[in-house]
């Protein structure tokens, strides 16, 4: 891990970009480039003018290549054709790289397998730290209680989301249940209308909000008798997931060529509870 | 209504007897008589020390006749039968009386209407002061927002409950769509699982949580982009109930004999907002 | 109030500049314009691409005269010297503005009202349609609840800020002290620590949480015997008050030459409750 | 541990006393006794029928001697006078004790650990298996966070209270603490009004909420930039006491003699997370 690493932002004027440069900033990590696609029109301009922050004195510019050696670490949240170019480039300059870019097929993941023997590579399903932290509080929790309290899921975003619930509510159901040994295929219930009849112990109930433009809540209850304890997180901006990244991009400059996830950088394996 | 009445609790020694009898306790007002079936083993005991809150000098007794003419007003959330024959013992002792018993057939409800001709009765489906205001502030609050939010209802109850959603929840969202001019029967959303799309803006989502004991808790989102306002209602225990009939009870001391409901009791057509 | 009002944004390329265009964008309204200072770097591109969601045809200029002529109606968030300005050129071009710009003294604002004479101009301490209608509920509330209930007020904002309670905190509590006939100054209570004593009723308690970036969150509980009625806003960008803003500009164009305030332009004195 | 442990309980017509003969039942477990005072107006009367569940077959006595035969555990909520010498009768007869009386003196605690040398006794500070659980979650999420994050307490409790924070709120606080390797006297803040500045990351900030009559609720909060993690307690009636204190005697049946805690029922030293 590196005390002040210089951090390249790729994708610098997309949604994910533009909140990466500020998080650097917030870090007090050096911004050490920006670049976007050649025909973009905000090649050229000051990335922090930009963002609305203010000159950084970091000019927009139109090719990895031209800038990857002022960089000890690179973070792409684009898209994978554009992310395995960059793959190549990291390799071969043996710069770091930590990748949020979603949607890749098989053989672009087996392609950025084969380039972290070469490089080391940050890939993660979701970078926020609070996300990573909560599931781990839940299986905690799911493990004390045991039987003794029924589970509940309700999750929040925003009116354009078309599926339910969402993949984060998903995924804290699987660690609830693999932590009670239950099967959540069975065991979910995601429908309460009319005459349901009595709660059974095993059900584990998941709630969907859909509203606004509300960036994503999820809270899981362990309700008992008299008592209920609630793990909640809630992201209100895009800005968790950039910071978790840039953790991420600090923590893996130096390190050995491997693939690496979030519970490596957050030390899951090191910590003693 | 009366500065000091002298209330009579009827079905002392059930759930809700005995939590009238605390309430009439901290409102500060007299607890008159308390009463229960002839047959109860907690006949002749102090109301005060069934209740657990030490002995307050009345007795339980097995006939409401034996202390009607101490009592103002009574406070009656027993049975449909019993309660007829309270209605009618206080029709001829001209005493007022508060009703919270549930489940009275047709006749029994004619009967209650017709002896509010000869003597006060306050008649409430919720006697809860909590959530009578909180339906008058999502009235309030769907006439200003109008289409302009997308409005959800999260109800919990105790794993017990058999039906969903409650019907406090249903009656939230009736009184939603009626401000809005909306058809709750083709707007309200149940479920969501699976591909569902994007939200539409008339939709009226309802929320069901299940577990432990929890009395019953109601939230309204009115979401927007950027904001979001809520309001919350959140039963303890049913003291909740139990004071807002007492409230009913000083409050119809002294008025006209006709059948009120909470409206009257909390002024909502005087109030200017 | 237009059905397509030609909206222009002022300090286009400033942090409620950028939220303004889009929040123009999502109410479906035309864009007429974006003005930035003239040295600014972003004179010249596309409004949309600056704010990153895509090319949307309208350049930034460095000078409202040029494209006022297309205007309906400017909003402007900027500065008090820049604001007097551009009151100037809306004054003698008839058109109408909508001004979130804070820090005006005395003589700026005297201008403004005089500027109102003219030409119609919105002006309010807030523009969030939520915080203007959680006020309204809080004066209901505590109207019936009198003091049958405990008050307390919570807010939490970002680490950065530098005063406590936040004004909005304040502006509620006054607006419950003035429903109840109590005095802020004396009946607000700040601190709680050590032996404080049973809580007096006619008190009103103001907890202030701190950190992160929260954008804004105030809940107001009243809080009875077994039950609570919670009034919660939370802002999670500044959307809420671009498009506050928006809704504004809308409903001023064609309006009579007069200052408005936002109960004006969300009808409170029309609505019947 | 005992499959279906007889369970007397002591103080029987007491606050804590009624709500232990419930969550007895509610477990499914043997109420063996209940014992009162013996000039208790209630001695004779069914257990059940004072508590309101109907009659259970089990009649109050005035003398824990007559009924400890019939006991492989009691339940102690009462005062510390009675409840040395309920320990002494335990000892005698070999019955094992849990003890939930507070207020207790040096020497009446060095009785209790003298006593736990010859029959089985658990003694915890708080019962409540979701505070137990509560501040272990606490102690892993500041672990994680570090120094990323604020963080915040806020805890709300009935209007009677005299002092703040709660107690409760004190032990997450230090929790906390101990994790960062803080010093709670240093870095709490109580307060926050007029110009308080910029927060500061080591500070823990404690808001207390009071009011009606709220049973206990503890939230803290993780706040970091664009995500928050909650972590919140609620507490809504006696009974997660009792079920705990329940749980605990169910769990002490058959153990060797000597004095266990909370965190031994809960076995948190021998699951791995």
């Amino acid at each position: 891990m590196s005390a002040n690493p210089r951090i390249g932002v790729l994708g610098a004027g997309g949604r994910m970009g533009r909140i990466l440069i500020q998080a650097v900033q917030q870090a007090g990590y050096q911004l050490a480039a920006a670049v976007e696609r050649p025909e973009s029109s905000l090649v050229g301009a000051d990335a922090g003018e930009i963002v609305g922050i203010g000159a950084v004195g970091v000019k927009v510019v139109g090719n990895l290549e031209e800038v990857l050696k002022d960089c000890d670490v690179v973070i792409d949240f684009t898209a994978p054709v554009a992310t395995a170019h960059h793959l190549e480039l990291c390799r071969k300059a043996g710069v770091a790289i930590v990748i949020g870019t979603t949607g890749m097929n098989d053989e672009q993941k087996a392609h950025l397998d084969e380039t972290a023997q070469h490089t080391p590579v940050v890939y993660a399903a979701n970078y926020s730290v609070g996300v990573n932290v909560s599931i781990k509080l839940l299986e905690l929790a799911s493990k004390v209680f045991g039987d003794t309290v029924d589970i509940e899921v309700i999750e929040a975003h925003h009116r354009h989301k078309v599926d339910a619930p969402s993949g984060t509510a998903l995924m804290m159901g699987e660690a609830i249940a693999d932590a009670l040994g239950r099967d959540l295929k069975q065991d979910a219930v995601y429908c309460r209308e009319g005459h349901t009849g009595p709660r059974e112990r095993q059900s584990i109930g998941f709630q969907t909000i859909r509203g606004g433009d509300i960036v994503g809540e999820h809270t899981v209850m362990f309700i008992g008798e008299g008592e209920r304890v609630e793990i909640t997180h809630k992201a209100t901006n895009r800005m968790n997931f950039a910071s978790g990244a840039v953790r991420a991009a600090a923590w893996v400059v130096g390190r050995d060529a491997r693939k690496y996830d979030m519970k490596d950088v957050l030390g899951f394996n090191d910590i003693q509870f």
